[in-house]
């Protein structure tokens, strides 16, 4: 593996699965793998899961971890051919090239304008970055996708399903902000590479992008989508249509305990942060149902899984 | 020991007071007791001395130390069953539990509001991390007690006192803004716990909490509380009767080298940052009898002693 | 080596290239160097370079590094004196000798006021904290000299030099802001203690301090200047006599490839962050003439260099 960005990345989804699981079980065990070696992660907007649960597995994996708030005091020009004379004072180009020299691996976290969507589409900041990097990339999560957070999500499932085709519905919930869609549609792309049974289920106007939804089942009725469901991945994202825009704030799509039992006894997963009574009810949070503590917890063996490989390839 | 809040938590306060003495002595001689395990500090206001040395007691035990600023984009709800449509994008149940999965300690360091004094004396921020935590949680200060600075201090006076039952004295000095009262509270509730003699000197109207002063003689009068001092421990405070406000800034209050003479040649203790010539004169923290660096030093080893036992204790 | 502030701090110039050299080649070769000590940086203004190289070349050596951003809610007094009832809540004589508790070595960078050139030429802030501290003290940029950059720039001409004696040319460009005079003063100061023909070109009134150019050629015509010139070193600097003011934003003074075409198959050297199309043009940053990267990889190799020998001398 060189960069890690998204699903098409993994050569073998249930091996990469079945390393973080393995990481799990005995996380100091390849300890001296990354012995000597430094990771960079920068961060254009805040983080606490992630950049928690990534320097751990860069830590357990032997390696130093240096944290930079990329956003304060590092305006970058990202476009070719600029006369850099207004508030940019560094291009991507040098930016890029200068940090791999500090760095053997460079853990980038970017995010979506909600307002350009051709830009956001293309992941123009991490593709840019991946342009002129000169050592291996991992997204931690980018303008439109999240991939460490969806490989947790199946190490997660992987540890609680209890058939080999598991039902798995992404639900959209109310949220008082507009939300990338990243969760969503990496959740979509990773699942879809699994034998599980699909189902999205959202209200009108809240289509994902077609290149996540392609071949999956969507229904506006939550009620129909949660019957017999095993897992019930929830997530708030606003509009792709009508981009970045807020449709709905329908109370009505709260994830609550009456709709939970519609399922066939299915856990609750949220990638957290999540707004208690306003996605989800307390009821369901508070509840065995819940893994939401565990998606986080497996978020260090998702970031050490792809760590893992990327030092053995290097 | 679980968690690490007060004095309260502490069983042999001698033996603690020596550990770090002797950890001082040889900073590295557990340098592998906390080979593999994480510490999360936790920071929700600025600190420097309690950053640095926190985080090298961490690292003189082999522990891998990660730092957070909790304050900026991380704004939590502490309430219990609160619909979550506002500011806050997180509950302390989940914050606490995730944090939790990444960290085998976790430090944290709150502040009081100084205008709701039943929350900030319930310990309300530190008390809900505490419960909703599933590792040991360590105070970095919190809105009422500061227990790491506390047990530097008795180090400090282990370190310097010339008889069995040294004369300790608390005394009030003026400053610009309001204080909060944590570190005079828990310095009161660790000398309490030695055989020193205790005497508080702070201006009518700026009596501490009845919790941390019973049996402990006050005046006002600061000049005879000096008479035959060993320790003259400085600090500002604001009011708690009239709670969080400046009742007084009376230049007369300031510890000067005329008053410290009244003394038996005794040492000057603040825990710092202190504000020259408001709170002291230049020419007592120039002095031999100063010992604010040595206090500042001592914090690294309360640390690491603190965090012995916890480690010890896992 | 005590501390590390300019050149004239270096008993051994080619030695300490040297030294830069052979560390880069075996980077880990002296890991345990450090072993069980600390290095805090302290960065009163924003840093990247800086920043990761030094910080990467403390764990090369074995080394802990702390980093501190200083600027935000650490407002210090540098003033002996004073009666610190304003904003100013630590004195430098407290904060530099606390943080020498924790600290084995201490980076710092500061920054030149720009209005106040007295004070700014005498490096007050960097020099009251060798005053205080008790621990070496390493400059990561003062007010008037950055002289890691100026190591690293040394080993990058010792690496691609191809006479025992190459033409180095300084020469100003143009730039929206008003920028320091450190890293021009500081590399005529390293380069000056080399073999090195050197050059100066700026426009009229860029005239330097005069202690750093002393025995220096200075002329106004920059393609006179470039003619059979083996390196480039480029920078904006704010005008000296008018002290911190922008005279010109000449483009005329853009380095292209026209001009360096003029040179001996001349080099281009940066520090960075460089403004695209404003000091430089696209063509010369992108062709094999730029040196820009190396000399931010060398960056590292003068930090452990540095750091190398103060160790040594522990």
């Amino acid at each position: 593996m060189k960069n890690f960005e998204s699903v098409a990345d993994v050569a073998q989804l249930s091996a990469l699965i079945q390393k973080g699981i393995d990481l799990k079980a005995d996380p100091l065990k390849a300890e001296s793998l990354g012995k000597g070696k430094t990771m960079v992660l920068l961060f254009f907007n805040p983080s606490l899961r992630t950049r928690l649960s990534t320097q751990k597995a860069g830590i357990n994996l032997g390696m130093s971890v240096i944290n930079m708030n990329a956003g304060q005091g590092w305006q970058l020009e990202f476009e070719d051919g600029k006369v850099m004379n207004m508030d940019k004072a560094e291009h991507i180009r040098e930016a890029a090239a200068v940090v791999s020299q500090y760095a053997d691996i460079i853990g980038i976290r970017t995010f979506p304008s909600l307002t350009d969507r051709d830009k956001d589409y293309s992941d123009f900041i991490l593709h840019q970055f991946m342009r002129y990097a000169s050592v291996p990339i991992v997204s931690l999560e980018s303008a439109i996708r999240h991939p460490l957070q969806s490989l947790a999500d199946l190490i997660t499932i992987e540890e609680h399903k209890k058939t080999a085709r598991p039902k798995v519905v992404l639900s959209w919930a109310p949220h008082p902000r507009a939300l990338p869609q990243a969760v969503s549609n990496s959740f979509l792309e990773w699942v879809n590479r699994t034998d599980a049974e699909l189902v999205i289920t959202h209200p009108e106007g809240y289509e994902l992008a077609p290149q996540f939804t392609q071949g999956i089942r969507i229904t506006h009725d939550q009620r129909e989508a949660f019957e017999g469901a095993d897992f019930i991945y929830t997530k708030n994202w606003s509009s792709f249509n009508q981009y970045g825009k807020i449709l709905s704030q329908d109370e009505a799509w709260m994830i609550t305990s009456e709709k939970m039992a519609l399922t066939n006894q299915g856990k609750f997963m949220h990638c957290l942060p999540v707004r208690r009574n306003v996605v989800v009810a307390d009821s369901v949070l508070n509840s065995e149902a819940s893994l939401v503590i565990e998606q986080a917890n497996n978020r260090t063996y998702a970031a050490q899984a792809v760590l893992h490989e990327i030092l053995n390839t290097q």
